[in-house]
């Protein structure tokens, strides 16, 4: 649904910075897909849960000082060397725990994405703004196809979103004023950090980034600059 | 001429980072050919050769600490201010001189760049390893249509080039030994900084980055694991 609004902002935006996971690509499907493929007696659907929920505690003790700098890599095997043996995994070897860990190298982008980020780059500049490492970004990028223009990423600033250093940093890379950036994702806190720093920001419903069987409520909320779909309704709203 | 040894080679790297003035875009040209069309009077090729000469002293004060941290635009900038009463146009207001600094991020590929990176990118991850920032990186990609993988600069490690911090950087990076990098580079002094750090090199025959006037000397010499005219030559020996 082109409206005027989204029409005259379209002009008014140089780059797109995309979260990530669940934005961009279907974290809890991929891990799911992965655990049930090697360890079919796990319940994939909780590990994945499990896995993903200690990464904000994991990235607070960082941000608090307590831990020093982490890559996401790190912080993922944290977790991961935390919940095997309550899944009746903990006997797996360091190979295997290396492997598994590149699980978030290797996630899959939503059916939109590709054709989505292509029209979008188009037109705009477009980057990754996630708190995943350069490496994991790069690694999932060239498997998937994702078009980047540049890969951003809290290793670049030193900080994880929403710290502003994050989300300025992205238009000082840029040379750009803060509302000439737009933050595309599907969490209102990450939009909100945005949107506190002078962005411009895009949602974007991802009903099922916890699971088909835990829809989330992504009806629109005010303060955000468009609400969309998906990337190709994204990309209808900007015209591209 | 693909070789034994470069056959072997192209099985033990997973990365090529690139040098990017002088090895991916002709800088000499290109500036010149700005300068030539907006200030005709000028001698261009003096310019372009100039505003270059002013690069590695002004890099120097930064790694001394007489100067903090600075991005690439500003020294080309701060050099800019410096050169331009020399040539007669000590008038130009801030408005030209912002717009004639960003000739850096307009930079031209040679003619063999489109086809060899399309080509290397089908087996490698290909990123940069420049000196430039990377929003006069991605600026130039996107202009030039350089499909990078992963755009790394001096500013993602705070250090520029021959800084091992660099080198080692793209390693860490991908989570490498620094024997699966291969730097790819015009000038020898880079390639050796590389090497010190355990990375692969490949040289890449530039004989007129500085101009058709100034062939540069582009003789192999020992100590590179590749030598190649350019980067098709080089997709030509790694079998891509």
């Amino acid at each position: 649904m082109p409206s005027t609004s989204a029409h005259r902002l379209a002009g008014e935006v140089d780059v797109l910075a995309f979260d990530i996971f669940g934005t961009v690509v279907d974290w809890h499907g991929s891990i799911a897909r992965e655990i049930a493929a090697l360890h079919p007696q796990v319940d994939a659907d909780a590990f994945a849960l499990a896995w993903r929920e200690g990464y904000r505690p994991a990235m607070a003790r960082v941000m608090s000082g307590e831990l020093g700098w982490t890559l996401i890599d790190d912080l993922h095997r944290m977790i991961l060397d935390a919940i095997l043996p309550r899944f009746g995994l903990g006997h797996l070897d360091e190979a295997a725990r290396r492997q598994l860990n590149r699980a978030w190298h290797r996630l899959a982008p939503w059916p939109d994405v590709v054709e989505g980020l292509q029209r979008l780059k188009r037109r705009y500049t477009i980057c990754t703004l996630s708190n995943g490492n350069l490496g994991l970004l790069t690694n999932m990028a060239k498997r998937a196809g994702l078009p980047w223009d540049c890969v951003l990423s809290a290793e670049v600033f030193r900080a994880y979103k929403p710290d502003p250093a994050t989300y300025l940093g992205v238009a000082k890379v840029f040379d750009l004023p803060p509302q000439r950036v737009m933050l595309v994702a599907a969490h209102h806190d990450d939009l909100a950090g945005a949107r506190a720093c002078g962005l411009r920001t895009a949602y974007v419903e991802r009903e099922i980034e916890f699971g088909a069987r835990r829809p989330k409520d992504v009806s629109p909320q005010p303060g955000n600059d468009l609400h969309s779909r998906d990337l190709l309704d994204l990309a209808d709203q900007l015209g591209c």
